[in-house]
């Protein structure tokens, strides 16, 4: 999934040096396509949204074809592209809040861009990233009724850039034949359930945006319910992938959590649970120092608003990532109470890279969810807190 | 309202070293009354509640008179008190999870406290502490038609022993004459807007509790309206003393951080934009670093759930607590766009020990709230994530 080989048809990429940064750094990125596509986003919620951000909203609910290139410029969050007349082009900006882009600089860029088209999705991946520390690429290809079809994306996230939010970015170009509402649809679907589900820190960007583009190339039409199906789960293995690439290279992170629950009336409840834990720093801290603090996770999840039955809870841990029961699950807490487990064994898992933790809320009901999330370290307060010393 | 002396009628309080912590550190307070008390609580929200939690619900469900004291052990969270046939006394208990108390122990430490009790509320005040670097205490006498009554307390915070949460706990005494009813009403209004409106690192105890005694020692009824609100803000001022206090010694605390917000549609909106901005780690590691990232302040806002109207927001900042706005507040953002402010200007304030901040979330309503918080630090990590090595 992440070898940066693509043969998907009718897109070529880059990724150039404008001189926002330093010393030759790659700092925008390009996605272009042969033909005009299809286009879907989904955007942050968060109500103070980035010039790129509505610009994009704005555009993709005028129209959702006819789409064909996504540009992306770091070190400056306040995009201005109205200004220069670019149609056709959906864009994403990344850094400093507050400040104009640099023209000259982006107009430079445009051209490297345009003239250095080619097929290397990694230099693509580079030109994203701002504090990431590794260049994020998932790509799978799925056998259609009609054909195959290629699912490519490149991902950014868990960095900031003063006063700017961590802000994650995804683009994915497929070359099937999409509706502009099953691209919406299918991407919405796949976002609710990888890049929604991942928590750094709890904070949300103004900037946070996924595009989709599918260009149709291959003449694979993905119509049928079981075509729809079929490509449906590639394009979520992609964005699980892109959205777990993020949380493992997150700021400060030693630790790769996967965290379950179930046993709860919906999977809202569900996923309310699991979000309290994992944004909470007494869980986080505690997987920092790889101490079995089975209670933090037990009380966070009691504080997370949803009436979790207390002396019908139940914990596990297991060495390992996306994992729920197995055979070598430890149950730590059952009937309000801790089990006989041996401590030695805990300390174990916690000791483990990655680590899935399974909540069982007690409540009786079907309602399950997953987030994927990181410990809280020193690390994260130093780039977080010392960066301008 | 700090210097631990109080001449309030009728109670005597102890701390003494039952043995609980080593090197004759004090590990239990007491709080006794003369005559028997009406008695009122506040209790943690978390569906995870400690057996002292549910013992004293329990206790002041079947009757909120008669009480004569308040015990507290530390060094472990899960009381079993209804075996020792203790009446009239509600407890409360600060430490491990999962671990029964060392009922020997307990037995030996409520001697002492019974041989020892007197007026020494800074021994009470330590008696009560775990990872708190100073007692907390708190005083204040309010004149009322019929004479002058006192109101004094003790609290504790910010501190947590594996694998237990950061135990909020405070006690209330006062010898004025109420009635249960009255007493319950006002004591959940003033931990509403003070131990409800502080915030460390956002998460909740199993075993956060403030319980308050009144036993009429001072002959003085609080029955008319006049005096309801006179006792009502007494009792106001001295809940927000030891509040305010939990924070500023809270767990790697550098700075004190006043959070108003206003321009909500009403209190719980405002409250929740408030908790918003205050429980991000990305705020919060901008305060440690005593940087001007205002725009974190308001992107945490942006996501809080509160439909906040982006280009209406305002933010100001000023140096030193509890202020709205003054004349030397420096308006940072509005129209959503920030200010020709000046960022020397701006910087100075942030490298101040106590910040306040105001925003104006542009909604037009009269909803505001204030939290109080502090910044997220290296010494965080270090207590929560390395305390074991």
């Amino acid at each position: 999934m992440s070898d940066f080989q693509s043969d998907i048809k009718g897109f070529r990429v880059a990724g150039v040096h404008a001189g926002l940064k330093k010393d030759g750094v790659l700092d925008m990125a390009f996605v272009v396509s042969d033909a005009p596509c299809s286009a879907a986003g989904v955007f942050t919620t968060n109500q103070m949204k980035a010039a790129p951000v509505l610009v994009d909203i704005e555009k993709l609910t005028a129209s959702q074809t006819g789409y064909r290139a996504v540009v992306v410029n770091t070190r400056s969050a306040n995009a201005c592209t109205g200004d220069q007349g670019v149609v056709n082009v959906l864009v994403m900006s990344t850094g400093v809040i507050g400040t104009h882009l640099p023209m000259e600089k982006i107009r430079h860029g445009i051209d490297l861009g345009s003239a250095g088209l080619a097929h290397d999705w990694e230099a693509a991946a580079r030109g994203i990233m701002t504090t990431d520390t590794r260049p994020k690429f998932a790509s799978t290809s799925v056998a259609l009724s009609g054909g195959t079809v290629t699912i490519s994306g490149i991902s950014k996230g868990a960095g900031m850039i003063a006063p700017n939010m961590a802000t994650m970015l995804g683009v994915i170009a497929t070359d099937a034949i999409l509706a502009p509402e099953a691209a919406q649809s299918m991407l919405a679907s796949a976002a609710r359930h990888t890049f929604n589900c991942i928590v750094i820190d709890g904070d949300m960007s103004t900037n946070d945006t996924v595009l989709m583009l599918a260009n149709g190339a291959s003449g694979v039409s993905v119509t049928s319910p079981d075509d729809l199906a079929a490509f449906n789960a590639a394009l979520f293995a992609v964005s699980k992938s892109l959205a777990q690439a993020i949380v493992r290279d997150g700021e400060g992170v030693t630790k790769f959590i996967t965290l379950n629950v179930q046993g709860a009336p919906d999977d809202a409840a569900a996923h309310q649970i699991a979000n309290a834990i994992a944004t909470s720093p007494l869980v986080k801290t505690a997987f920092f120092g790889k101490d079995a603090n089975w209670g933090r996770i037990v009380a966070a999840a009691g504080r997370s608003g949803v009436p979790i039955v207390a002396d019908r809870t139940q914990l596990w841990i297991t060495a390992g990532s996306d994992l729920w029961l197995t055979d070598d699950s430890l149950h730590l807490f059952e009937n309000g109470m801790p089990t006989a487990y041996s401590e030695a064994t805990a300390s174990a898992i916690f000791a483990e890279p990655d680590v899935s933790i399974l909540l069982d809320a007690g409540m009786g009901g079907d309602g399950k969810a997953t987030i994927w999330t990181c410990d809280l370290s020193y690390d994260y307060v130093k780039i977080n807190g010392d960066y301008r010393s």
